[in-house]
């Protein structure tokens, strides 16, 4: 080859290799998270302080070009909520919408409902951080007639069963799959993904895209409403460990504000 | 067979022949339908009284149980957030989502930006109706430099051509073949759909479905953010010509007030 169709030959190996970028983004703040009760899949609203999260989200994406093509959501109203309004700031309200029920939250089981400060003073730090924390051991399960159960919501009408609780480790295996023979493709076909979803469902996903080890996992928080944003090479591995906060300072306040929960 | 058999048939077949609901819903005041101006495919945003139209569409989904089960949607904002307010207050934020431009509202051509009144001032009554209601004559084109062209908008990049003008027939050629293609199938499988679109797209949408004349369809107007639900035979034929407003009141009202636009 001469240099000119090397040039050329390598010019168009960038381009092949030229990958779309994940935008993890967490919801904001939510009513339960204002009133520091477990949420899990209670489809809670977001508060004023929320919806503001969210459009700031919008308006960090759109500052600094980083532009999503296509949106996926779990079920549940917050995220959605979130990506409506982040998506309408960054003038990408109109992209392509797909929600699936494997980026839900995990379910908190019994828990859902209760406040996160009287369930700490209760059962005691120990059992408490177990329940938030575990990676393998679920919360004790929601009754099926528990004002807070999802069995019989239509939403989840195509599940063989509803969960009545779940541990991370039942997120990594719903969500995990689903991101690599749904979101991954896309990925690696160039498109600009955006997730619009939940701590936990989130911290799954992070734990698969960083290889965090089960027990490591625990001490991953991520802050609402600051997108996260992960870069892959064509084999589909990450470029960017721990992946990249549009507002990293603000990632970092957020982070530690969600690991000191359960303080009134 | 016998009488236990038939009842079966029968029940059956009643069962075949419930197809679903299409919930026609017009996008509630934008920044332009408050300024009088000819709208068309630039992006504008609703006013807080849309939202409130918006708002108020959703909650007489909800009253009267009329429940989508999926969503379209054009590609503009005014639709695409009337639809998301509406089906949050209808506690159906959560069902899947179709966007496409083919719902867009009529390209208004060199129109778009001009303000109403002064452009049937300038040009007068007659000429400014024609623009308005002709079915087969569109305004002249919009120049590709203008500051409200399309041309080059990421959104339409998968269109031959971005249009430069339409009038109600290029409507109906776009829309009504992807209705009887993607819309239809899901009315006679039994799937209530949502269409968050425009008061041209719905004209042509409703003309198609009601066998309205050329003629005749220029005295037809829809109101904005009051559901219009039409009900399907089992052949796809309309059951209820006309359609049946959710709030027939204030339909009749709101029609007069888009009949009325052009004035000061």
């Amino acid at each position: 080859m001469g240099n000119a169709q090397r040039e050329a030959w390598e010019a168009g190996k960038m381009d092949r290799m030229t990958t779309g970028k994940l935008i993890l983004l967490r919801h904001g703040q939510s009513e339960w998270n204002a009133s520091n009760q477990f949420t899990g899949w209670v489809d809670v609203n977001l508060t004023e302080k929320g919806e503001a999260e969210a459009k700031r989200g919008g308006q960090m994406l759109k500052e600094q070009g980083i532009l999503p093509d296509v949106l996926y959501t779990s079920l549940l109203r917050r995220a959605i909520r979130t990506a409506n309004i982040a998506l309408n700031e960054a003038d990408r309200h109109w992209i392509p919408v797909v929600r699936d029920w494997r980026l839900n939250e995990r379910h908190y089981g019994a828990l859902q409902g209760l406040n996160k400060a009287e369930t700490k003073e209760k059962y005691g730090e120990e059992q408490f951080m177990a329940w938030r924390r575990s990676y393998d051991t679920p919360p004790p399960a929601l009754a099926d007639d528990s004002e807070y159960s999802q069995v019989g919501d239509v939403r989840y009408a195509n599940l063989d069963k509803v969960p009545a609780t779940e541990c991370l480790l039942d997120v990594v295996k719903r969500f995990v799959p689903y991101f690599e023979e749904e979101i991954l493709p896309r990925l690696k076909n160039g498109e600009n993904v955006m997730v619009a979803a939940h701590g936990n469902s989130l911290r799954a996903l992070v734990k698969h895209l960083d290889g965090i080890s089960d027990e490591d996992i625990a001490a991953l928080n991520i802050p609402t409403g600051i997108p996260l944003v992960y870069e892959f090479d064509e084999d589909g591995q990450v470029l960017n460990p721990g992946g990249t906060y549009l507002d990293p300072e603000a990632a970092a306040a957020g982070a530690a504000a969600v690991a000191a929960q359960g303080g009134k």
